[in-house]
């Protein structure tokens, strides 16, 4: 919409120091996506030339850009952290548009509407300096306070007001739109605050104000324009953003059962006429079918399932693709890259790890399978084991349609179980089984009468140490 | 207290549009009771006859009303959706009592009381209609808006009305209590609203009130009269109902630790001195004993349970019973009308499906226990597998008193295990056992020397496919 | 700050009628700890000598109390319970410092220096009575009114208040400092009310200010001076002390995601840079290691974790110890005094009892180590079972480092798995293995081909008892 006429800085090269973590804030995740995204998504969206200013851990920071925006951002390192007036000081080479738009990095909550409101206002009152305000009474030392006497503006910064709060109600967010021929001229003017030892951006109300030059203030909603300064407030903005998109999905047909429990990441989609139960998190790009269940304390991330989707209570899928009418958990685990087809049932204490299972296949209870490529119409009976891994490398275990593997089966890769073969329970299958074919490894029961009479303990004892040939020996 | 002057309408026959779920919201559940069925039992209360007129998804509505009232209820048919004034047109045959009752289907927090202060009023002034108002002065398109003016008196529907809400705060809560005869009288002067499509039963407010008849006005709060538009709303209707529920249980003697997160339906009850941790989810029918806890992370639904029982956390109990003095969990699941007696103990990863299980009985470990019917003071070792499942049919497994599964045993149904049977670790148990035998099933051991020295990679990796009598030649 | 003028009463006999669990109120937890031991720890920080009234379940206080205390307290018993005043009589003979301090052992959220102001301002203004009051408008059957007129100054107790509690919002919290000589002289003042059979304590402010003897009043913060009469109070006083908890720790650089369900408890500590995820319990002396990730739904009881842990969700760890680099679950159990090394990786359905596990060491899906001594750098393959139990006794399964454990092996203690040794999966090893060796116990496998053909009902039936030994006869 202004492309032409405005360029964008982005503030991003301060310490974080009240978030005690030893990291950078502008890293933290909120909804699954990096809070210096926020302002750098946001700003991509209205086409115009971006420039981050980067000092604290520039580097994971730049990366972290870079990765999702192509290099279409350019980067400028404040070396020392001298202030936000300091850091545009810095930007002085690659003033190019005829307005300045600037911005803190940690303001993730912003919208479109406000920078849009901001450039029209800006642009109709022909001002010098436009900048968004906002409605916050309450004392804190995260924000400026903007002073307004007779004809006067000016912006006092948080550590240097001493007054009533809730009188001088009125905060600076953060966002400021300057032209550039005043920001040529007057840059110059801040001066150095000794007790801080930085450059306040602020001063340049003051600076225009005293020359009688327009200021324009622009309100907007305080949820909308918090910054993050500790961990408290990271909770609370994720919070409203959570809500944000809970609301979103609950108006195109999603029923949340205990919405303010649930987690939910920007990217995710969810079909209409899906439920969401108690705690559930969905995280990254996972994509919910229509019509879905998703019961309490389960996660999916990056998952994308079918429709008609059961995912019973605490269960974890990560990475994979479900189809419909699958039916997974409780207490099941499928990972790593996992295929699962359509009409899928997989039970409790149910792993799947790196594996593909065909459609109509059964898994119910107590199982790992890993590295394994399982056909459709397969039965995996309950306590079955793939064994991918000999200490060196892993095998591939492969189980062709309608096998029937029976319970407690350890199959050692690399395998392959034949069309409609099958194994008998507690069988070690160390060998290929040919379609259609029974296999068979374990051994004979053998039952030794009055063993257990006369609660002999060292007849327990001994029994349990004994094997079968010794055991037959008596019988 | 008002069964011969006064009979039910119950409309329900709405299309559910903001709902966006494809489906009647009058089916979705809050706290275990689908939303229809809150109006039609409130009303059932009463003793008085009920009318339900259905419309939108007629079938599934009227299936569950019938399956919960077993016929008592009269139902008529809206076959088009033309407004609440149309619904009440359709029922104009069965207007059989003094007083018509008039209210929403979608109305679950209402309240006896209301309903009776309601008649209350209507008689005592003599009224020709009466209706609930409630104050609400924020903006909501779901709810007309009662405009009072001198003399006359009139409710705009929310798409008409474009005054200030917090000025005209007074709302429509849709419960009437109307005089047959001025229904009869009035019924064929409500208007057809062009831009709806819809006739209006609030109009008939305006035709009393320009009539100078009396018109009656009970005020309630409006936590107990929201109407439920949308899954936002639906999700703080159930929100209240569960923090009303969860507030009757403290006062009986239930410790909630983190109450804000636990689910509760409406047919649950809960020994005094229990516990109920955060996350817990109470579902159906189901019974808490006295002095029992129920850790976080747990679900019931439909189970219930002695004293003294003790729910580890991240147990899932469904339709089964248990005896007092029990341990489940952490991390078990017990289903499908399993029932488990007093003092035993079920330990993590354990499931117990369609089984029963003696007193005193412990299964402590990883363990699949299904079909099965398992004696007093028995023992299941770690990782015991019952076999029910042939492919073919399920069978029985029968474990006696006193008998000793040894850990990973797999047990081959039908199979029946004698009392104080003692079966040997690493089993595979396809024969009867009698008692106090001892069953064993296993290889001998064999150990090749020396076969992992050098760390050989090609010995290491004909070991696995190695067996026992190929491994016995080389010893 | 004042030990040499003051000693402190508390009152600890009432009935906890309103709980209706059947037992006292002052032994239900707080964050971990027991209601009364907040009052006891508070008023020992003043290092002056305390003495508590107990009368109901006197036993299990007093032993709550002597456990946390070593009996620094005396104990006064009032046997029956005839009010707050009574009880103050009960102790007269234990009078002997210049001020007496009294409480209410139901009000956990009370802080130092609300009993330093009442202190200061009791010896400033000389006054024979001080004592605490809040601002709390809504009607409440818990708190007694204070009633100024003119001159006097009394408080009418909760049940003989009849007015409007917005206009008479000052209540009394049940904290007073008195001086002894008023007390011993007006203590027999005290009247029997009839209605209650009660003595009052509050009675004492009429007495003073009828004899015009100075009354001070300290007013303080509602949320801090809550007595807790009912589980909803409970309830709530738990939720204000964990948000001081999570707040305390969010300001040392803990990230919790989604705060509101977090429980932890008084004593647990946070490393900086470590994140709490969703629901997380931290409970009793748990210690978080630095830059460690304790995901959703985990819970960590009497633990101490390493830095860098990494808790995946669903994972419960009780009264155990984990080194640095860790990596336990999903759904893994860890308890018993374990003792994990550094640089572990435990996985899914893992349980671990009482065992040590050196460092390096994997056990990645379902297995159960229990009375297990694991060394350095073993792999623990899926479905592994140590059998640490005959039923008569436990033994130990001793395995050295470096060795390797194929799945589904089931090993019977007491056993010793030598170092660099290799067990082959669906082993049971009932005997010791050489360092090195590799040991094998399990059966060949057979094929039967055909056998499943023709989809024959009879042969699959026949196929599941089949066993080895009649297997290979027909092959």
């Amino acid at each position: 919409m202004f492309s032409n006429k405005v360029q964008a800085i982005i503030l991003a090269a301060g310490k974080s120091t009240r978030f005690n973590t030893g990291r950078t804030k502008l890293l933290e995740k909120i909804c699954g996506q990096e809070m210096i995204l926020y302002s750098t998504r946001l700003l991509e969206s209205f086409n115009i030339p971006i420039t981050v200013v980067i000092g604290y851990q520039k580097d994971s920071i730049k990366e972290t850009i870079v990765s999702r925006h192509n290099d279409a951002l350019n980067f400028v390192v404040q070396d020392e952290q001298k202030g936000t007036g300091h850091a545009i000081m810095c930007t002085q080479e690659i003033w190019h548009q005829e307005n300045i738009l600037v911005m803190n990095g940690d303001a993730p909550l912003v919208t479109a509407d406000i920078i849009e409101k901001l450039y029209e206002k800006h642009i109709t009152t022909n001002a010098e300096i436009s900048f968004v305000t906002s409605h916050h009474a309450v004392p804190d030392n995260s924000y400026g306070r903007v002073i307004e006497e007779q004809d006067s503006i000016q912006i006092i910064e948080a550590r240097d007001f001493h007054g009533d709060s809730s009188e001088h109600c009125c905060i600076n967010a953060g966002i400021y739109l300057i032209k550039k021929r005043f920001l040529q001229k007057c840059i110059k003017d801040l001066t150095f605050h000794e007790t801080s030892k930085e450059f306040y951006i602020t001063d340049l109300i003051k600076i225009a104000s005293d020359q009688k030059l327009t200021v324009t203030m622009v309100p907007a909603l305080f949820d909308r324009i918090r910054g993050i300064n500790n961990l408290q407030e990271l909770w609370a903005a994720e919070h409203i953003k959570r809500a944000d998109l809970i609301k979103h999905w609950m108006e195109r047909g999603v029923h949340f059962s205990v919405a303010q429990n649930v987690h939910i990441d920007l990217n995710v989609t969810i079909g209409a006429g899906s439920y969401v139960g108690c705690g559930v998190h969905l995280l990254g790009t996972t994509q919910i079918g229509k019509n879905s269940r998703i019961q309490e304390f389960s996660s999916l991330d990056n998952t994308v399932t079918g429709e008609n989707t059961n995912i019973m209570p605490h269960t974890i899928l990560e990475n994979s693709k479900l189809g419909s009418n699958t039916k997974i958990g409780p207490f099941a685990y499928v990972h790593d890259h996992s295929v699962i087809g359509d009409n899928v049932s997989l039970g409790n204490f149910v792993e799947v790890k790196k594996s593909s299972i065909g459609s109509g296949t059964k898994a119910l209870h107590m199982s790992y399978l890993g590295d394994a490529q399982i056909g459709c119409n397969v039965n995996i009976g309950a306590g079955t084991i793939t064994c991918n891994h000999n200490s060196m490398i892993k095998h591939k275990t492969i189980i062709h349609d309608n096998a029937y593997i029976g319970s407690n089966n350890t199959l050692i890769a690399p395998v392959t179980i034949g069309q409609e073969a099958f194994t008998a329970a507690g069988s070690v299958i160390t060998e290929n089984v040919p379609p259609q074919a029974l296999a068979i490894a374990r051994t004979r029961q053998v039952n030794k009468e009055g063993y257990a009479t006369g609660s002999s303990h060292s007849a327990f004892v001994a029994a349990v140490k004994t094997n079968n040939d010794q055991a037959s020996d008596h019988s």
